[in-house]
C-alpha cells in the first residue's frame, strides 16, 4: 500500500518530537499501520533551524498556504497551537478536503463545534488524541472503548504542572510561590503560568473530555474554573489529617437536571488511587454505569508522550482514510445528528461535600454560632476539629456532608458577618469519587 | 443506516450481561454507533431458561448451526467458554463470513493464530477485548492507542481472584487457605479455582497482550507460569518490611535476545501505582519508548463489565464492517505479514531482581557460608534481615540486585545442601516497574 502523507505546521516541542517518532519508530509503526506514513512538507517560522532538524528529504516552507493546498498530502498535522492562525489553517486545510490531527485543546474547546461541522460537511477526520493527558489514549478510551455505557462522571488530574505543584507543596512543606519557583525552574511551568495555575488549561480539556462523555457540544464558556494559586499550605495538612489529599481536578458529571462542568482543587480520601497520582503525572477515573470505574494513568505533556499520541492519530487516520466516513468513529464519540443540547448547571446547582476553614477570635460561644448557622442553611457536618493559631486566634475546620453550593454560598456570607471571624473563609470541595 | 444483526452463542454469566447492557443501553449506544445493534437470535442449552430473560421478539433456539448459518446474522457473539465447541463455532462462523466477538482467552491464547488466519483469509474481525481485564479497554490502548510506540514491556494485575486472595492475607492476616474460603464464599473464586490460583488464568490473557505489544505470534505453551497457592503469610510481612507488596502479575518484557512471558506472585514496590490496585480490580501498567508508562484500571471481571468490553467490540464491528478489511485494526494490533518470530525465552534467561527466604539453624557462620554461595554465583545483595523463628531458627531474608534465573537456581542448589538449612527455600521475584 502506498505511504500516506502527512504535512506538518509547526516543529516546536511537539512538532519536533513528532518528527522524532515518526523517524526513529517508522519501522515499528508501518508494522502496525500496513503503510508507511512520510512527512513531505513542513511550514515553519525558522525555515533554516527546522531544516538542520529534518534535512533536505523534506520540503520546509514558512509559507502555510503552500502545504495547505499541496494536492498531495493527505493529513495537516497542525502543531503551532493559539487559536488564530491555527482556527484558520486548520479550516482552510478541511475546507482542501484534508484530514487534521491537532493537540491544539484551546482552540478546540473554543471553536469545536465549527470545526468538527466543518470537518463532516467535508467528510474528512479532525482527530485530537493529543490535545487531552499527552500520551494517555482517554480520548481513544472514551470514545471506543467505552461505548456500552452511560457515562455518569469523570474526574481529572489534566494539568501536570499544577500537580507537580501541590505534590512539592505537601511532600516538602513548600508554599505556593516556593513550588512554583521549583516548577519553572524545573521546566515543569512556563515564565507566565497563568493558564496552568488558575485552571484554564484543564477547562479546555475538561471541556473536550464532557462532550466525549455525553455527546454534548463544546461549551468551555460554560465551565466553572478555580485554580490553586489561592491554596495555603495550612489547607493541604489539615486535610491530611481529615485523610485527604488535595487534587486539582476537572470533574464532569452528568445529573437529572444537567451537566456539572468544574476545575477546581478538591479534597479526594488519601487510598483513593487518583489521590496517589504525584508530580506532572496525569490520570483520568472515568465512572460507566456498565463497566464501573476506570482510569487511564500516563505522562500529560512533554515532547515524547505528547507526540505518541499524536502519531496514534495518524495511523488512525491512515487506516481509516479509506472508509466510507459514515463509518468512522464520530468526532465527539456520538453521531452528530445525535447530540443532545443537555443544559451546563451553574455552579450554585452543583452538589459535593466542602471542607471549610474558618478564622475566629477563640472564645466561648463561637463554634456554637457557626453551627448554627451552617445548621440553619441545611448543611450537615461530618467531622470538625479547631487548631489553635497564636495566642488569641484559631482556624476551625468542617467537613460537610454532600450539599448545594448556592446554600453553602449562603452560609459563608452569614459565618463571614459574624463579629469575631477575622478574615475570608476558605472553602475547598471535597469529591468520594465513588 | 439499518441494524447490524448480532446471533449469541451462550446466555450465561456474560452472556446475560451482554444482552442487558444492549437492552438498557440502546439508545446510548445507537447515538454512538449511528445504527442499533440488534440480538436476533440465541443458541443456548435451556431454551425455556433463556426465553425468560429475552422474551419472545427474539429466535432462541439449542442449535447454534442454525445460528452460525442464518444469513441475515452479521456477528456471532461467541460467549460459552471453552476451547472445544467454541473453537468448532467460532470456525464456522468464520467460514460463514460473520465477524466474531469473543471473551474467550483460553481459546485464543491456545488456538489464536489459527483462528485469526482464518479470518484474515476470509476477510472478517475477530475481536475479543472482553478476552482481557474485563471492562478496561486495554486491548484497544495497546492496538490503537499506543501505535506510535516501540512497547518495552507491561505488567499487570489480570486475574481478581487472585488479587482479592493476595489483598485479603495481607488486610487481614489470613493464611492462603483462609483467603481463599472468604473468596469463594464471596463469588470471586470458583469450587474448582485452579485456573486462577495457579495463575493460568493470567497466562491466557498475558499471552495475548504480549502478542498484541510485540507482534509475536500467540504462543500459550512458552509462558512461565507460578500462581499463589504455596505463598506464606510470613513473605507477605516481610515483604511489607522491605517496602513491597506481593501480587500475582503477568510480565512479558522486549529484550535484545528474545520476550520474557512469565506469570507469577511478584514483589512490587509499595509507593507503585500497581501495588495499590486492591481486591478483585485489574489494572496493566504498559511502558512505550515514547509515551513512558501509561496505567489502565478498572474491573476485570463480572457480568456487567464483560459485558461492556463486549459491546464496545459490536460497536467496533459495526462502525467498521463496511470497511476495506485491510484498512481495518489488525487482529494482533501488527500486520499478519509484519508478525516476528522473536523467540521466547526459557525462564532461566529471565532476568530479576529475587527475595530469598532460607530457614536455618540459628548459630554462627550460617550467614557468612550463604553469603559466599551468593557472591560464588555472581549475585549481589541489596538487603537482608533475620528474624527469630522459635527458639533455635531463624529465617534470613535476602534482597538480591537484578541476576539471571538460572544463576539463583544454581545458588538456591547449592544452599538448600548446605547442613543447617532447615526446609525448602522460597524464592520470589522482585521487580521495580520502572
Amino acid at each position: 500500500m502506498s505511504s500516506i502523507k502527512v504535512g506538518l505546521l509547526g516543529l516546536g516541542v511537539v512538532g519536533g518530537g513528532t518528527w522524532k517518532v515518526l523517524t526513529q519508530n517508522a519501522e515499528e509503526i508501518a508494522r502496525r499501520a500496513g503503510r508507511s506514513i512520510e512527512v513531505t512538507a513542513v511550514a515553519v517560522r525558522d525555515v533554516a533551524k527546522a531544516k538542520r532538524l529534518v534535512g533536505d528529504s523534506v520540503r520546509v516552507t514558512d509559507d502555510a498556504m503552500q502545504v495547505l493546498r499541496d494536492p498531495d498530502i493527505d493529513i495537516i498535522v497542525e502543531l503551532i497551537g493559539g487559536d488564530t492562525l491555527a482556527r484558520t489553517w486548520i479550516m482552510e486545510a478541511i475546507a482542501q478536503g484534508k484530514h487534521v490531527v491537532t493537540a491544539n485543546k484551546a482552540l478546540l474547546a473554543k471553536h469545536g463545534n465549527e470545526i468538527f461541522a466543518a470537518a463532516h460537511a467535508k467528510g474528512v477526520m479532525v482527530t485530537f488524541e493529543a490535545a487531552v493527558a499527552g500520551g494517555i489514549p482517554i480520548v481513544k478510551a472514551i470514545r471506543e472503548g467505552l461505548t456500552a455505557n452511560r457515562i455518569q462522571w469523570l474526574a481529572g488530574i489534566i494539568n501536570g504542572t499544577t500537580n507537580f505543584i501541590l505534590s512539592e507543596m505537601r511532600m516538602r512543606g513548600l508554599s505556593f510561590e516556593q513550588a512554583l519557583a521549583d516548577a519553572q525552574r524545573l521546566g515543569y511551568a512556563e515564565t507566565d503560568p497563568t493558564f496552568d495555575i488558575e485552571g484554564v488549561d484543564a477547562a479546555h480539556k475538561l471541556t473536550l473530555l464532557a462532550s466525549l462523555a455525553f455527546g454534548i457540544p463544546v461549551q468551555f464558556d460554560k465551565a466553572h474554573i478555580e485554580g490553586i494559586s489561592t491554596l495555603a499550605q495550612d489547607d493541604i495538612t489539615h486535610a491530611e489529617r481529615l485523610g485527604y489529599r488535595i487534587k486539582l481536578l476537572g470533574i464532569t458529571r452528568r445529573r437529572e437536571d444537567g451537566i456539572e462542568l468544574r476545575v477546581h482543587p478538591t479534597l479526594v480520601p488519601v487510598d483513593c488511587l487518583l489521590a496517589n497520582v504525584e508530580g506532572a503525572m496525569n490520570a483520568v477515573l472515568v465512572s460507566g454505569d456498565m463497566v464501573g470505574p476506570t482510569l487511564y494513568y500516563g505522562q500529560g505533556a512533554g515532547e515524547l508522550p505528547t507526540a505518541s499520541a499524536v502519531v496514534a492519530d495518524l495511523v488512525d487516520v491512515a487506516r481509516l482514510e479509506a472508509a466510507d466516513p459514515e463509518h468512522r468513529v464520530p468526532h465527539l464519540a456520538f453521531q452528530p445528528d445525535a447530540m443532545q443540547d443537555t443544559v451546563v448547571l451553574p455552579v450554585q446547582e452543583v452538589r459535593s461535600s466542602y471542607y471549610l476553614r474558618v478564622r475566629v477570635q477563640d472564645r466561648p460561644g463561637v463554634l456554637a454560632d457557626i453551627a448554627r448557622i451552617l445548621s440553619d442553611s441545611g448543611i450537615s457536618i461530618g467531622s470538625m476539629f479547631q487548631q489553635p493559631h497564636g495566642d488569641t486566634e484559631a482556624d476551625i475546620i468542617f467537613l460537610s456532608h454532600e450539599a448545594r453550593e448556592g446554600a453553602v454560598d449562603d452560609a459563608m456570607a452569614r459565618i463571614r458577618a459574624l463579629p469575631f471571624v477575622q478574615c475570608d473563609l476558605t472553602r475547598l470541595r471535597v469529591e468520594s469519587l465513588t
